[in-house]
């Protein structure tokens, strides 16, 4: 049972297959925001359409109530002025499962199919969507439209590939044939049929409410199930625009469009939430955000698959390096980007208290702390260019968690607040670079500081640093671990120290490549083996159980004919 | 990175993928306990093996105390008399846990090789473990040896062969490489590692204790884990033959034999087991047994990916028939294997209150369930022949609920006991079979009545049998559910109804395959889709989270050159 929208998209579904295979580089959509792929006009047609959002409500077809919520605030300054219409989750999950029995009996071809529609069409609105991000999440335009567009269309597309990979394996039917001796063999005809889990819940985040929100949206989607999209109260709009595509992709494909729905709240929704996901019809929780609020859902909602990614403490150890400068600068860079409010950025940043080695002869602690320092306050020195580096802050707490650090340890590099160019009252904070002790901070480095503050933390060794980022990492969790040095021994101990945190690591980055950077189809996001995330986007285990098998089985005829 | 094992087990472990991608028949290992397969003096030995462990204690070399527990009694009617070595848990962990490293290191190909070898060990010692799983779980000879030997080897294989699919998929390395377009392209080579979750914790069953045992087992040892097995205290002999088998090729191959030990318990082992299964250390929980103790564990083990198989309320739809006699043939022969104590056996046997249609004409409600009574008087009217199908009575519980049962309706069929020509003790008792009524009965025959006990229940109609048959199996769970109709439409209704309930569906049977029996390869055992078990024997769902990807990235020389 093929589907036409399947047929459309078989071609880039291949590649898909042999990309994750490979694991080499690979993407159908193209991460520049250029006029020859996407239009000339797409760029000043997206801003538009944003702009057309703001400060009326939002129309979207599905059940709701007379009300309207929401209540978004540019980081770059201005109030969305945004409505929503106001749902109640009690319609909502009616809805999905009235839409549940047709979009079940489509088959995984046709889910497959209609998601990789959305996906194409979702592409297509990549600046209204990057323009959505930025103002939502206080990504700077850049990394809104790459990071919330393309890089989040690679990682909603390797759910939807991972899907197909477990799917395509079960077969429709069976011919089971048993010998018997000499007698007639016992034969049987087998069904297998694929059905969906139910109604998956998605909880989205306020810094990546895309990249973090998609995998789970169509990985559920790609598996059969219906789908409630619960934005955070701070990020709706870039997912009220994804669910009110996916709507419209599934009405054209003739299905109810309650297969997707959005429930947006104002904020301090929490209760709400808690209610919501511990009703009997949600089989599926995908949850980024706070370790309380994942910690409470691994431990609180029993009657469904629960998938987390929560706070973790990334870390680099420096050993020795070959040019401390381009290390320093591409260490800056990721303290810089989007002001550390990436859940990959790093934070505390092992160096030997006696200083390491370089090919120009040994350098002291307070030589490798003072060109980090360097390095980030060189690139924030201009602020017209800065701002393309940092965005905003997303929200106040993150400002406030500046101001209580600050106090943590001496200050390598201070946080100052920005002008931005653009936007009179964009909330811009250049990186905080403390100093602290391995043998007197451990109360402060081993949990996370979310935000631009991370710490060059003195150590006895090498190996000291290494136990701390594995130790570490295990406990408290990790997406990132980076490791700088020319020594083989060294490398290999950085290794060891990965497979014992359950962290990615990183070898001697000066280039093009930073750690916060994770590549759909190569790299896994989140390992599932520390308590950073319970599952990694994207493979076999986060698609495998969002759908089971149900067989019949009925005798047939033998085929074979007893000897 | 190959394996000597992996190498010796390779076209095995081909034809076994290619037998779960097809699903048709196929086993390595012969289910006749036969001369020629197994040797002309296999099954004189492996009694003599099973004999030399009575009355004396159980050799295993592994961390021990100097106490020995154990209070095992066959069902056939006597103390087998073996002590096992006690194990402190807290030891047992640690031991695991210093082998870990090594066996983690040794990768795939040798986890799978090591457990193929293990079971191809397994499949020579299958009379000794029959004889143990007959005088542990009360099963007559060749059902022991069958389900307890090469069909439990069968669902380990397709575990281990599972694994491998899933492992199969992830690169060791990859060179990743992205154009940056007039520079130089970015490019990388990336290293995935395998790493298993830690420590897997093996809860058996009383009545399966291999069969039911061995999917955990292997799984988690095919994925690079250490495995603490803690069979059930009525249980233990076949699993402790088991480990020790497992130890020596460990031991055989290089690795630490803890890999695998044996956690041997006193009856009331219940504290003990909570407290287990909640150690940080213990990363995977399968667990085969009541409702009561496989609900606390998923709800109450965080640190764990639990694996269920809990009770389940198991139904036979009967609408139309054919041929009466075959179809009531063919249930009663379900209701008498092993006396009822499989967990796919059917309870709840529905027929309209106005009677059935067959071939010969309309069939009234009573004619219909005296045809199944009178077709289980029939088997058992012979005790020599019926001890050989109905085997013994596990434990007194069992024979306790008969009693209790016996008060709940109309008797169709008493439930009598038998004298055992060989063993004079043996707990021997025909199955019980009540008639109740559907408008009236509901709060007994919602919930599962383990043993040989089971109701034919009047409906309304045969819509109302679906409805049920749907509804229970979805809040109750189900294991199987069988229909008998000559009508199309009320088999696609019947298969709408296992979707509802999530459940798998035999039609027809009156011939040589009984509901309660599930082939490896082809059927899944459980769905995961209602409360009897929370995964299915097996799929990718069962392996994918036993195991996680750490990866590593280094920048080398592009391999492109740039245009």
């Amino acid at each position: 049972m093929t589907h036409p929208l399947f047929t459309k998209h078989e071609d880039t579904l291949q590649k898909a297959l042999a990309a994750i295979e490979t694991r080499g580089y690979w993407s159908p959509f193209s991460e520049m925001p250029s006029p020859k792929v996407y239009g000339e006009t797409a760029n000043a047609d997206g801003e538009a359409a944003f702009k057309f959002h703001l400060n009326r409500t939002f129309e979207l077809d599905q059940p709701a109530t007379q009300e309207t919520v929401g209540a978004e605030v540019s980081p770059f300054g201005f109030p969305l002025g945004i409505r929503y219409p106001k749902a109640d989750a009690n319609t909502l999950i009616d809805a999905a499962t009235r839409a549940q029995r047709d979009w079940r009996a489509a088959g995984p071809r046709a889910w497959i199919g209609v998601s990789l529609e959305i996906l194409s069409r979702i592409n297509r609105a990549s600046f209204e969507i990057g323009y959505a991000v930025m103002h939502t999440t206080g990504q700077a335009f850049m990394m809104a439209f790459q990071a919330g567009g393309p890089h989040a269309q690679d990682r909603a597309l390797e759910a939807v590939v991972y899907a197909w990979d477990q799917l395509r394996r079960i077969p429709a039917d069976a011919h089971w044939e048993k010998p018997q001796g000499k007698n007639p063999p016992l034969a049987m005809r087998k069904r297998y049929t694929v059905v969906p889990r139910g109604t998956g819940l998605v909880l989205g985040c306020c810094t990546f409410p895309t990249w973090n929100g998609y995998p789970g949206l169509f990985a559920d989607l790609a598996t059969g199930n219906t789908v409630i999209v619960k934005p955070h109260p701070g990020a709706i709009l870039p997912l009220a625009i994804t669910v009110r595509i996916a709507r419209e992709v599934l009405r054209e494909a003739g299905f109810d469009p309650n297969v997707v729905t959005l429930l947006a709240t104002d904020p301090n929704d929490g209760a709400l939430v808690q209610e919501l996901a511990q009703r009997p019809e949600i089989k599926l929780i995908d949850f980024t955000g706070s370790s309380q609020n994942g910690t409470w859902l691994e431990r609180n909602v029993h009657q469904a698959q629960v998938f987390t990614e929560k706070a973790g403490v990334n870390q680099i150890v420096i050993d020795s390096v070959d040019d401390i400068k381009s290390a320093a600068r591409n260490i800056a860079f990721s303290l810089a980007l989007y002001s550390g409010q990436m859940c990959t950025a790093p934070q505390n940043i092992y160096v030997p208290r006696d200083g390491i080695r370089t090919a120009e002869g040994p350098l002291s602690f307070d030589a490798v702390a003072g060109a980090i320092a360097g390095a980030v306050q060189k690139l924030v020195a201009d602020p017209a260019r800065a701002v393309e580096l940092l965005g905003a802050i997303q929200n106040e707490g993150i400002t406030q968690r500046i101001d209580e650090a600050r106090k943590l340890g001496r200050v390598l590099a201070e946080s100052q607040s920005l002008e931005h160019p653009a936007f009179a009252g964009a909330r811009v904070r250049t990186p905080l670079l403390l100093q602290l002790d391995a043998a007197s901070d451990a109360a402060q480095f081993t949990r996370e500081w979310f935000g631009p503050i991370s710490f060059v933390i003195a150590t006895d060794s090498t190996a000291q640093s290494l136990d701390l980022a594995g130790a570490i990492a295990a406990e408290h969790g990790a997406l990132t671990l980076s490791v700088y040095s020319i020594d083989d021994i060294v490398l290999e101990a950085a290794h060891e120290a990965s497979i014992r945190g359950g962290v990615a690591l990183s070898i001697n980055l000066t280039g093009g490549v930073f750690v916060n950077q994770s590549a759909a189809f190569s790299d896994f996001h989140g390992t599932g083996a520390n308590p950073a995330a319970n599952a990694a986007l994207a493979d076999a285990a986060f698609v495998a159980n969002r759908f089971r098998v149900i067989q019949s089985r009925v005798h047939v005829e033998p085929k074979a004919v007893p000897a």
